[in-house]
């Protein structure tokens, strides 16, 4: 089966997924009491929310397609990770919301924090488990030989996420605010780290000098 | 006609009727009674439904992927059932609304949990239909022979749903949750059986040993 | 400009337009008086105005697909056209939700109605703006030619639908139920009529008989 | 990396962005007071912002198409400042909708103005710097030779709307109206206004002569 549907579906999903962030920032009811600057500025939750979640989908958009241009054909078991990943994706703007609406309640911001942190944990962890399933389990399915010392760099850039999320999971012990500070962190972390080539010319010089 | 804008509009449908199975996970209002922790507890059957339908639709657009795959053109009248199909797929999230709302109701979960598996039996029992009048009505549009005994697979797998949800719905005059219990085990059903390779080389091969 | 990407976008703007007409199947409240038949019962109108809005949309878009097939290329005003198109399409679940809500309400059923009419009154009317434009005006951006009689055939069953909506429009000042009954005819007349393939043998067989 | 996935990325993402303005086309309760069709008119704001906004971002579309039209790869800083780019457009809806809502209320409109027209000089300033950053600092990722007069076309097309937005947005500190009333000239400008070819003859043409 070749890669170019699955592509195209993943792309449908987080595309829709991406944008219905939107639907948080939500317009304060024109009959409502107060200055409407204050009641805007009141939703700062929401509009910080929806920017660090749309970077972190955007990312994971990216090294979602870079994987899957490193793929020939797939089989059933990559389909079923992938689709399992794609359930995560679609539940982000859910936890995205949770957190929006929660961070300055007075109660219920611990633990919106934890879930949202928690939802990323879990994609990221989904992420690595279908990335070292291709590169280590289904070579033959991939483009080009990847070298050992290619497969240890994008496996470390994935494997850095789940524990990352962990962290800002549980220092929403603490307060949510750090969650929030550890997820700008990991944002601008992946913003600014250089990715590792998709190429095929990449992968065979890569190859050939390892 | 070629198959490619039919599957990319397919695919557009079904990842955004996919998608939109997270407005039903709601966030609880930040200014309700009782603790965030209990309120998300509650909201059990929306997770539950959500996954299912999910994985579901999920499996779903698997089989459509492959069906289309073995197509070198279509007709009108495939155009016609794909577009009933897809009008069975985009009413899905509706159905899986309901049973998330009234699974745990005082009233109504009965009549939810039949409308729910009678939607997915509708939808698969239309797939079937499509995937007979393909294979058995216009084998000039396929790409290359299916052999009798591929037929029969195929077919075989795409039958075992509609007499299931059939069933599945009937036991939701006991209890809704035993529908939910038989929704559960036909996602691990197509899940784990193993599905028929839509690789042309596959097809000649069985072909030559038939 | 290439074909394909005014294309893509077609797709995705008329696939999500299509789904979104899912958001007025309305799960009712589950606190609510009444017995959960009942008030799905009394949907009736929202689940009529769903299958004649997708049925109508889909038609649309498999008119609109063997269109663009016919197209080697754009211009600028093929590109302006069709965004008004897709402006038309995209206000269509609003027009149905106007529809699927006062159909049945004591006040304001002939109104939405004859804006449901309407709008696609409005649609249709510039779908065979843009199929006269591209057919009689920019015959260079064509793929190949198009016979005068097949040309005929694709602008007459173009234009059947702005006078039946007109007058499916002005019936709906005696009773909303028969604009409703001509919009199914009209649905029911484009599944059963059947269409000009967009196949350029046929274009060119065509053309030699002419 | 091959551009033929950011394109369908980007597709989407504008695709579900520019249909998700329909959501603010809001049809009036059955069961409020008043004449249907006065409710109706008095949601002019309503459709007019859903007018300008959908022919904007259409405009936007087309432009971005043609600008993905001339890459023939796309490095990590063009994937961020897309994703940048893209993050604005789906902002859009929700200025849109705010805009929608405040402009006939008693008070806010003003504010809602500016901040309409400040979503659209913020987008159309990203835009800008992606523009300038491929056609100045990433000739080698273009299809082909992009001539000096050229350049300067598509930079100063580009460079008309930040200011134009900005004197919107001041604008409305005076009146909303006034905002509306030059937002609905920008877009009838870039309607009008030739856009500057993308396909590779042109460009070798164009120089040729210079």
């Amino acid at each position: 089966m070749s890669t170019g549907r699955i592509e195209a579906f993943s792309d449908g999903v987080i595309a829709v997924a991406i944008t219905l962030l939107v639907l948080d920032l939500r317009v304060p009811e024109p009959d409502g009491a107060g200055d409407l600057g204050e009641r805007l500025a009141a939703l700062w939750p929401n509009y910080t929310a929806y920017v660090i979640s749309f970077i972190a989908i955007g990312i994971m958009w990216i090294s979602h397609h870079a994987m899957l241009r490193r793929l020939a054909g797939v089989d059933q078991s990559i389909l079923m990770l992938n689709l399992l990943l794609l359930m995560c994706f679609v539940a982000l703007p859910f936890t995205t919301s949770l957190l929006a609406n929660y961070l300055d309640a007075p109660r219920g911001g611990h633990l919106a924090a934890m879930i949202y942190a928690g939802s990323f944990l879990v994609t990221s962890a989904v992420f690595l488990t279908l990335q070292s399933h291709l590169l280590l389990r289904r070579p033959h399915l991939l483009r080009g030989p990847v070298s050992r010392s290619e497969t240890r760099t994008i496996l470390l850039r994935g494997a850095i996420a789940p524990p990352a999320y962990l962290v800002a999971g549980l220092l929403g012990l603490l307060t949510p605010y750090l969650t929030l500070a550890i997820c700008v962190v990991m944002g601008l972390f992946y913003l600014l780290a250089p990715m590792v080539p998709a190429r095929r010319a990449d992968v065979i010089h890569h190859g050939a000098t390892t």
